[in-house]
């Protein structure tokens, strides 16, 4: 709250003073990308110390270096008719342009138009393959809004996602482990390259048609979970799960759910799954509303691969959602397929996961809410005042 | 059932073969492992394609190599009074002894003064330093009868166990994929270097004292679960779990359960936690009879410590368990601390891992039963007829 | 199977015999139940004896006393396109003219059409006020087929039904206690007054509007489930839940079931509620995936009068559901109302209703299957054999 | 905690005023309600109106009406060992001499010895049959503690108890409606008959020995939950349920619950139950860490008699619990026998029933905390202001 009327303030500031030195800017074509050169990756490496997860090979955070001069470009990207996150993407475009003019400010199109006279700097994609020239130049993103923002991100890039650092506008989250209000020290560690990055499994979805053919226009990368429902389809639908081409088990029921560990904390906990710290490598399957008192929610290895197939003889058809958005229907005899993504988000941290992960359990999910007594809640006196 | 009859058969002509063979022996002194030379250890390595579970660092199959002459001797561990676990004894001994007379037979103690009439090469380990000889010279272990069995053999070695061939009597199970009857190829399989083997993770137990101390002869390594539970103690205890020194939850109640993916179909299981593939590295965090509306279980990485403290202002105080035998009464202050073990249990395995657990979780968990139709269960054509 | 194989037979000689009785029925106008009498009410008394459920003023069975001559009408409803439905029916028709010939035989419309020719002694309601003058004119009804088919004499009937024996087609069931098979004795039964029944309670659903004024139009009388449930809408749906104009609760998730003990093995059950003997006098409130891990399944007494709201400020629209079937949208501040009907469903069951319910419970429901050993299921030996 | 600073003072004030009036007292023999007359039991009929749960017959709210002069003696039974609960006894019992001479204060033989100086006037029963004695003289029960001395009231009287009227010293409960320092106007409700009762069903419970015989001496009444469990045994036990003879399921585990409604908030609760309304006439069976994925928790009518066998061949013992105290140790075929009381405790309990139960399955249990937004409990602005 403090840091959103912060970052109103030095909005109203930035944006008075822009607008005198910038008269007559909204006749020009926008300022694009185009002229910007190819990223350099960055390096991302295990932190061995920082973690506080040992010496695992799988389960570790990592740190971040950049290249040459350091990052060039950022990709701001915000919540929609929102006024609070229209006032932080000011503040922070307008800082970023005084602290490191080195870097370009990158802004999806309609953001561009509503900004433009207030962010004559900005730049945005031409239009055409916006995805190509996203992953082309983008050095890292900023995310300014809720889960629905993060998830969003996603859908902007082919494949592999550059380093993200999500800004919550006041109420923080798995997602979401930074307040806008704090921006500066928190981009200056990730601009500086001193920030953590915890790597977010992401899975791969497909559908398969009912002749056993791939679909390829419709993979996507999965954040959260995809999942097989019933939706508006009045039966039950019958679904075959395949755990590497060998049938697991066959539900009657309104759908199942294959979550990532970043995703049990979602629409898989509803269903009962359990809830998975980010560094466990692995999938969860989880029955909404199965027909059946025995359907205990499963973790898979996240090498595994997944099939969900609407049984050839179902009585009811389904649809497919991924993160929440209805990816299409599903005849009898067509599946989707799971497996894990090659890329996963690699997102800014904070640097002692497993307090701030302690944290979010308690504080966001209520988590172990002893009976009678809520008043001798151990996390009380632990969560950290502002 | 049939198998063991036909054990049974292959004893009895054994047994009799051998008594006639050596007359008076039991009036010689125990033949020990003594004069037998350290063993040499196999070389374990992925088995990249075996597996099925793609190419992921952290959760794969593995092949063994003996070196040299291959594996010179085999540790064969039984069921106590059991005439089926005694037949199948005398019949793999003797059939050891004749197709492969290089490798000796080594037996418990107990189990040697048993058989010592029937199995006069047998070999037993001198009273001292058992658990040190066992890991000096042991190649491989067979185990024969139920979990408990499987289980028992942890205990036998130093930190280090050899791979472990578990035969059920008659009822397969998630730790027993191979039923006696087929102990023949099954053997071979492992000597001839053709075996598959499944890493089965182990967590490390420890005590701490309410001063903090670490109690260093109460480290165990764990194959199911570690547990603290108010046992026989009528007050409910409150205990305080804490991840890497932060804490997670206090919870009151009956207690609470840290369990390896192995565990998770054991008491975890009863006490509600998820089913985790056993490739999964992670560990399960599940509560027993919580007060509390609201503990769902927690996967945690497999490279966390976690620890369990009495709440030192706990009502009622608790007992540790580790793999459900108890370890003593912990009194307000005392905890128990949980991480991974860094020696596993390598079990030969199913060489088709996902198909073999598919087959355990709905065979032997009777998961996911549909209402209704039970006879529409996928899996009724599927078991494999012997 | 053997029951249907049988139906079948006496229905082949039925029709035969029939056809020869009646050429040229079809050309006769459709006999109605125009000049049938009105039915007098049988007297439903407690079975204090036979129930075995003790001395208890709420949970018993009931003894049937008909009146005068007994019941002189019988409506079949049976499953719309089946063929073992349609011999069943056949059958039972032809075999009621001839043993028991002062009872007329009616049938809904369209099933009467289809029968014209089989059973020319058939009646059938005139078009108009059906519903009444079932009521008027019905004693009881024989239902063929299924789960729904039972559920839809519910809609036939104007708040009171009259006695129902179900039959099922092979497949017992909670609601399902016959086999079609046996059809002769069971409706001796009933016509004779030897019948138990067993009270199925229902509740009343009614559509408030969001100015709290009630939907008189919507009122239905509920079998299994009145639920409120986001369906095809994307967002999360925010509902409050009141209990006597209490608020209970305020939910965001996919919905909020309110069952009936006979729906507490069907949809809630799926949904995590707990299984209520039918005998139970109480309602059972059970969340559909909530954002809540703290949301357990309530039981309500059977008195009580339970509103759902879609919150006036929810995100999410909502639909709601009676015993599956859609009932129209529902808007921001409207509200479902549910309460008990006054008018129970009287269902001939079973006399012993404690070992029936046991029996259904295990054998339909898969309850409590042990781990690892199915062959002691306790059940095994237990069911009867045809 | 104003309530006991005021109940404090008001006591300060009494004994004062006492000591001056009472020297010597110590010396004489303790007072005994040997002189006083019978009760007169008092009418209790349903409260049709007030309950607000309909016009059921299972499920109302009772007033009290009294008899004669009203009554005359009432047992304060205290929490022993606290100082709060010390300090309301002296000041009830005080203002009770004052405000109502004509009511004989009854003690427990230890708290009577502790307060004979303070309250001179007050009476105990005599060595010998003090539960008949209590049950002769006591009018109605006033409990100072938590629901621990709510659950001891229970064994002081043979099956009838009287009124209850119980408070608590700060934090209120399900069985707690009441804050001390409100003791005057509550108290003078209750003498005055105005006070609303609720009935708490209570169970009968009784051991049957292997060979069936009923063990006459092991009866008790049953508040929340009468249960079996391994307890201190290591093996898992297994147990038989019988619903009236017939046999329900037989469970590998921990043990078994069977419930009140009262105790579906404690023990069961935590083992998974349904929260139930304490006007459902019904009682829970829940199982405590099964062996099974499908072990449901299930409603039986109140009229149903459930047996609890060790089964005869079980590996395990196990021992019974009532109410959390243990009642002996369970050979393998052996039975515990449970029913309902034929006594229910009638408990004074606040007039609207459904407000208070909604308040306390939100602040007591935390029931459907939603995740992220603790802030908007919808029960922030209702929980009453004192």
């Amino acid at each position: 709250m403090r840091g959103l009327l912060a970052a109103g303030r030095i909005l109203g500031r930035s944006v008075g003073r822009l607008r005198r030195l910038s008269p007559g800017q909204t006749l020009r074509r926008p300022l694009t990308t185009c002229d910007l050169p190819p990223r350099t990756p960055p390096t991302i490496a295990r932190r061995a110390g920082a973690a506080g997860f040992g010496d695992d090979e799988a389960d570790h955070q990592y740190a971040l270096t950049w290249h040459g001069a350091g990052p060039r470009a950022v990709l701001i990207v915000k919540k929609p008719d929102d006024a609070q996150a229209d006032a932080a993407l000011g503040a922070i475009a307008t800082w970023l342009r005084g602290a490191y003019p080195q870097i370009s400010v990158v802004l999806e199109p309609a953001v561009h138009g509503q900004f433009r006279a207030a962010l004559p700097f900005a730049r945005t994609v031409a239009p055409g393959a916006e995805r190509d020239e996203y992953s082309r130049v983008v050095d890292f993103v900023v995310t300014l809004g809720g889960d629905g923002t993060f998830l969003h991100v996603s859908s902007l890039f082919r494949a592999h996602v550059p380093p993200i650092i999500p800004f919550s506008m006041g109420t923080l989250g798995f997602l979401l482990p930074f307040d806008v209000a704090d921006f500066q020290p928190q981009l200056r560690r990730v601009i500086e390259g001193a920030a953590t990055l915890l790597p977010r499994m992401r899975l791969l979805y497909a559908k398969r048609r009912a002749d056993g053919s791939l679909d390829d226009a419709s993979r996507l990368d999965v954040t959260n979970e995809a999942c097989i429902h019933r939706g508006t389809y009045p039966h039950l639908t019958t679904v075959s799960c395949f755990l590497n081409d060998h049938l697991l088990t066959t539900s009657v029921g309104d759908g199942i759910i294959v979550a990532t560990p970043t995703g049990s904390t979602a629409y898989s906990l509803s269903a009962g799954g359990p809830i998975v710290h980010p560094l466990v490598s692995s999938m969860v399957v989880a029955p909404v509303c199965p027909r059946s008192l025995s359907f205990r929610p499963l973790m898979l290895p996240s090498s595994a691969t997944v099939r969900l197939q609407v049984h050839p003889e179902s009585r009811g058809r389904a649809a497919a959602y991924v993160d929440g958005r209805e990816c299409g229907e599903l005849r009898q005899g067509e599946c989707i397929e799971i497996s894990r993504s090659p890329h996963p988000l690699m997102c800014v941290n904070r640097d002692d996961l497993a307090a701030g992960w302690a944290l979010d359990i308690n504080s966001l999910l209520q988590f172990n809410r002893s009976f009678s007594y809520p008043h001798v809640s151990p996390f009380v006196d632990r969560v950290p005042q502002k």
